[in-house]
């Protein structure tokens, strides 16, 4: 049986992507109550000021907008981290509740790991090992601060993760595509729609953060080159492998058997951005190489929904002892 | 109160675009219970022959694809024809049963039309007057067979309908530009990605089949020119009128006042695709040229949303007593 | 005979949108001769801090940044300014040599229209009679000081212009659609890859600064609606007018017949963004609507091309005799 | 000193994507003449009813359309083959002339090939050993009858065939992604817009038959995945090998100094698409992945220009003595 009470909600950074997405769950979870909606550039105006369904005909009503420090001590059972990295780092967490923080501010157990790839200095190093990695299909969440995995990552893992004891460590290749959606709401030049639209680009070329995520969680490194696509939402990982032996199919298969998050697609069927997108769902595909006999899994999700704000709801359900799926976006068939 | 009775659903032609749709809704809808699906092509296969979802572990138990004619006379009580305009037309509709025809066959009274702008003659004119044309907000389904109005009438009439009394007849201009996915999945040469990819283009300059639907329910013609665009999904309807006195925003607001469905905007705010799309509501816009002093009335919805399966499955929903949002595509806020 | 003598070249912000295109014609141009390239936020850098294609192998050696005010006293033959309209209505010209404007700084006679449409005041109103609006084809440039027209302006105005005095004054519609780098490569929310892609939105409802300068080529207003589209580059012009009479085909072909630039397609045929994206030529279709008749000219042209840039050196090849489409960007089928 | 004297061309199956790009290129040839434009579908008719821009005013006049025998027999002095992979092996080249079969049909020496991988059995094994794999930079053109390489292969070996000898032959992985013009434009369930637009996939995972060909040509086979990108050209194919010692970015830039076509970018650029969409040259980009040390090269190429058409000039370039750039579209830096 599902717990049932409810839980109330603050959203910290609500008016970035990943803070509305968050908020997108929330309002769809049968047992989450939004309570606060922080925001410095939004504070007292209210919630239709980020986006003018939110002040339709119909939705439940929504508390304005209060400052990140507000929304922070607002004392809501589950707080949302919807910051940039260096920011959510710098936050001292509230004495009591569950924090997720959506950000890679507490991914790392080792703290240098700031300095060298997110270019800051970590605030707490001596605090990180308080956070657990919430991946809920490869490292369950646990205690009361889960630090949710970045987009690339949780693609990356959950086609390599099920797979990591029966494959050469060295050589492994994570070749990856985004939408511009994964880049955050800032405006950068990269980000810029005349630099976006009908143009494809390789960035961070062997140096993205993430890469040390998967490595901290495989054991062992990956080549991995992240891409921008011209598409909103969305993101594939081509992940190149080679088994020393086990069937990796079955073995993902095994491991996703009673998901209804993962689907590992039959033989044949490759994953595609357009059946993942706006979902917090997940396809795996698996080949094998005609030439080289080497394996190709692929893993397609929403770098918004499983790569973000659906996975941290996910993190939420598993601590609460809420239905898994409850306020994700996992049904419909959409062309 | 509202009804809560099951009814049960045929879909005819569900391996189309807005078969797919239809359907799901349909999975969606807490009173419908899917019975039948149709589709000659995939007749004999699973559901996840069209789609790898409809397999998906979680999902509802969907049923074999059966034949359309099969799927027609199963003896649902909803029937949704998913089919071309001439196929459509052809059909005997069963005996009893609410039968919702998604295509344009059946929605003139005057059978000329559809040798004018169909290039076919109807082959049962006389039975024409039996169908309703369902636009809930302006002209509520009747009866129990329902014509489904075409997307590009729907977004038009939502904007005009309520202000056709209060303004000058002669003049009105629609200028209107969808996503692919109203061209459905037949294969041409339009549709290709290399013609659509990185290009716009008008096309059946002022000889769309729509523009006499439009004329049809507003009593006098517009001139209507479509536009492709390269997006998915989506349809925006600008609509350029002159107003012969009354403040054509009060009208808007007034019709829409209580709408779950369709949201008037605040002055200023514009419609945009990307926030009705995928979703089954309508959101209108309304400026004054500050030159010639003309209305601007611009819709948005998603045309296979309002603009198809959801407006059909609102259309069950308000025959049948149900909520009239049931099983529609409405709430959320994603990025 | 054509002019062959070479004139040397200053461009005035050379490293926004229309100053690389404005760069790009130049030096395809047989008798212009690259001579300074100004540009503040790049002055002392190679050229190919720009673009890596400018420092390629077997291209022209091309100067290193300079700063704008270097440029623009430079002493060059034709100084083109790639500016915003505030700062272009705020330079001095040189005392000698064509200035070609390509911003909306000297586009007016009128200067109280910088007040209500630009929402600056114009330092040197008394100057502003000195300018010529130079679209080549509707009222070629004369004088040294060239305001080059607005892209939405240059596509109207090819379709209106020809058949002004064949039309009722009233009741004309401009419905225009653009690719994003139209609006420069300044960031902005709007200009931000995630609310363009996948997207369509109108924007400046009858409120757009192109909208004045249409009327003041026309001799009368007409309302106007721009839209933003998710393509890099191009523009079409959809306008709705009703002939007093003359046939408004005919007078459209007699404009252009001899035209290099500008082509009126064929009955039946319509133009696409696709075929004039990256030319610097139009494409005109003329329909009629069937149910009203009134008539509906449709313009594409490439916003940085015939729109900005190529215009820009067209108008120049026209003040100094060169060949009227040297350096433009005319042939080619490019799929 | 280059050759000057003209040769006439026919293009065989004109009005295919790679046929009209051939076209282009012949249009802006100065020492090629277009003789003959075979395509059985349009035969007899105009070179407009292909495109418009074929029948401006201004452009050189072209001739009729012809069937593909006529053209293939008509003793032009250059053959173009932009045929379908069975079509262009089943045809009998002319017994003089220059022949470039732009298709598949003559790239493999060994015969068995075709069966395994292109699902037909080679009508003429025997003379596969007379064609030539012309990719000039790798395998310069030899003899009369030239087979011109994948868009694939051409961006894999581009960057891998200088460095071959100093890579770790086993574990090399090409992760390619094309724009939709690559497939042609044959109607497809995966040419469809509405697969395209919004949405990217991995297609023929570790089947594709341009592997062959990169093994063929590099003497090791490598692990090829091929993703389909919603944008209508371009080509990017990232590259992942192990450095036996030598410096990979040394090789590739010696390769490269005097190249016109191919550009080696400064240490940290990346490749762009849209810097090689419509042009017929190369970029290449060099990387070391942090955590692993492995090298990244990733070549992006135009699929329709360097990978097809351009390509195909350029090796008519090379065997007749012309500039090998003449016709080809490398100058320009559009937005």
């Amino acid at each position: 049986m599902h717990n049932t009470l409810v839980a109330t909600v603050a959203i910290v950074g609500a008016s970035g992507y990943t803070g509305q997405e968050t908020l997108d769950r929330v309002l769809a979870h049968p047992a989450l109550e939004l309570y606060a909606l922080g925001s410095d550039s939004l504070a007292g105006r209210p919630a239709d000021a980020l986006d003018p369904r939110l002040g339709r005909n119909g939705f439940r009503r929504i508390p304005r907008f209060i400052t990140n420090d507000a929304a922070l001590s607002s004392g809501a059972d589950v707080i949302f981290l919807c910051l940039s990295h260096e920011e959510a780092a710098a936050l001292e967490p509230p004495p009591r509740g569950v924090v997720v923080d959506l950000s890679g501010g507490h991914r790392f157990a080792e703290p240098a790991i700031y300095e060298s790839w997110y270019g800051f200095r970590h605030p707490f190093p001596e605090r990180l090992g308080e956070w657990s990695y919430g991946l809920p299909e490869v490292s369950p969440p646990s205690g009361r601060l889960i630090a949710n995995p970045g987009c690339y990552a949780t693609a990356a893992l959950l086609a390599l993760a099920p797979v990591a004891d029966a494959i050469e460590p060295s050589g492994v290749v994570v070749d990856a595509k985004s939408g511009v959606s994964g880049a955050g709401r800032t405006l950068s030049e990269r980000s810029h729609a005349g630099s976006v639209l009908e143009n494809t680009a390789p960035y961070k070329v062997g140096a993205h953060q993430h890469a040390p995520e998967i490595a901290q969680a495989l054991g062992f490194p990956v080549t991995f080159v992240p891409h921008l696509l011209p598409v909103r939402r969305g993101l594939i990982a081509t992940c190149y492998v080679r088994s020393t032996g086990p069937d990796l199919r079955e073995l993902l298969e095994e491991r996703y058997a009673d998901s209804h998050i993962v689907s590992v697609l039959p033989e044949g069927a490759v994953p595609e951005l357009a059946r993942v997108q706006a979902t917090d769902g997940a396809e795996i595909g698996v080949f094998e190489d005609r030439l080289t006999g080497d394996s190709v899994l692929i893993c397609a999700i929403d770098n918004l929904g499983k790569g973000a704000a659906g996975q941290a709801v996910q993190n939420v359900n598993l601590l609460y002892g809420y239905e898994e799926t409850a306020g994700l976006r996992l049904s419909g068939v959409l062309v």
